[in-house]
């Protein structure tokens, strides 16, 4: 009888070309199922509640798939990470009922975006911050984060090619409207750091928020452009999709 | 006129083959001095406050040379920057008197070694501590840190290689005292940090110490083994030597 697991897993993305499994290229979903197969002799889809993008790291990702093998969830933890390389990790295993499914059933996810403003960026902090030493008026851009926070239309945040992060089957698929329960951004010394926390992201999204509190920032936007960036819901309206480097997804939740 | 320049830079040591300049092998002296010569012109020997091995990482190392250039300091740094890898970053960099040497005159220096008990090692951490997700008596091994404070003869805890990694040169060569000013183990949630500051270190003797409060850890000696261990003055007597992935050198004081 198939057996459902739920798995959380982490990455430092720096060094794959994203979630989802390419021919040729280092992907997690790539990397996970090749370890699966080895471990259950099986070749298993493995599905993550959202893909992420080349250089975007998770510090709790969650992914799903269906096996016929009896290995106890604890054994195939210990098992795949000794397949896995070490910017890869499986932190947990379980057995679920058999209708889950990692990306449809995601109720909410946080992500987080760092910005490191020192002068010079620590060895150890470049893959995971974006480094911007430039001049920032942080205030303005902690009003400005706090104005994405809702339930509307975020094309203006979209990417262009517009496929979604984690698109909820309920949603119709071409539905651009999320909401954000949470969105701000905590200034920590020579740290900025964005959360959110919303009920679905489209592509790009948390990224395109950022690069237009970074316009904020710089004084090129103000505060009260925001409103009228999310209102045209136009993608040409907002600023720049910031790096891929500084992301973190950091949670899911079911 | 010649300038003396004092630097201080960090280092993730993950692919480094350590400080020292090698043929064919990557190193920080061999980056620095690389990066040096295309700024300045001159091919200029750049000495450290001491030589750090293969995988040990540096938030705050400090470096020495002279130099015929008229280069600012601050335009130093930025030219240097843009030429080393984002896993070596200079900070700093300031004309000092022209006495000046980096290693001679270090007082004082600062390690941190990092053990991380979790189940799993967050695929972020992975260069930067030594995962150890085994059971440990972390009261003792913090009893057992505080021994090694005061000013003694460290042959125990020194590589049977002998190089010191500071050897300043107004102690005779082959003198194996030294002072720890502070030495203890700090727990943090799944993190346990072994901070050491002394006048100057054995090669592998912060290493050796963590190895030895390991086997405290797992019961393997006792905290009464320690001040033994120490007036063997013989190598074997301690624990093995951690690895170098868990070292950082914080600072060095002049």
């Amino acid at each position: 009888m198939s057996r459902t697991i739920k798995i959380t897993l982490g990455y430092d993305g720096t060094d794959f070309h994203g979630w989802q499994i390419q021919p040729r290229e280092r992907t997690i979903q790539g990397e996970v199922m090749r370890a699966l197969e080895i471990v259950t002799g099986e070749r298993t889809h493995v599905d993550a509640s959202g893909r992420t993008d080349a250089g975007v790291h998770a510090l709790a990702q969650v992914a799903s798939f269906h096996t016929e093998s009896r290995i106890p969830c604890e054994n195939l933890v210990k098992a795949l990470n000794r397949l896995l390389p070490p910017d890869l990790r499986i932190f947990t295993a379980e057995e679920v009922a058999p209708g889950f499914h990692a990306r449809f059933q995601a109720r909410a996810k946080t992500y987080r975006y760092e910005i490191h403003r020192g002068p010079v960026c620590p060895p150890h902090l470049w893959r995971y911050v974006h480094h911007f030493p430039y001049p920032l008026e942080v205030a303005a851009m902690q009003q400005a984060a706090l104005l994405f926070a809702g339930t509307r239309d975020f094309t203006s945040m979209a990417s262009s090619e517009g496929r979604g992060e984690a698109e909820p089957d309920e949603v119709p698929e071409k539905s651009k409207v999320r909401t954000l329960f949470l969105s701000e951004l905590a200034a920590d010394g020579e740290k900025l750091v964005y959360t959110a926390r919303g009920s679905g992201f489209l592509h790009h999204m948390v990224r395109n928020v950022v690069g237009t509190l970074l316009e904020v920032g710089k004084g090129n936007l103000a505060v009260e452009d925001i409103p009228r960036i999310l209102e045209a819901r136009d993608r040409t309206a907002a600023g720049p999709t910031a790096p891929a480097k500084g992301l973190w997804l950091v949670s899911v939740e079911y």
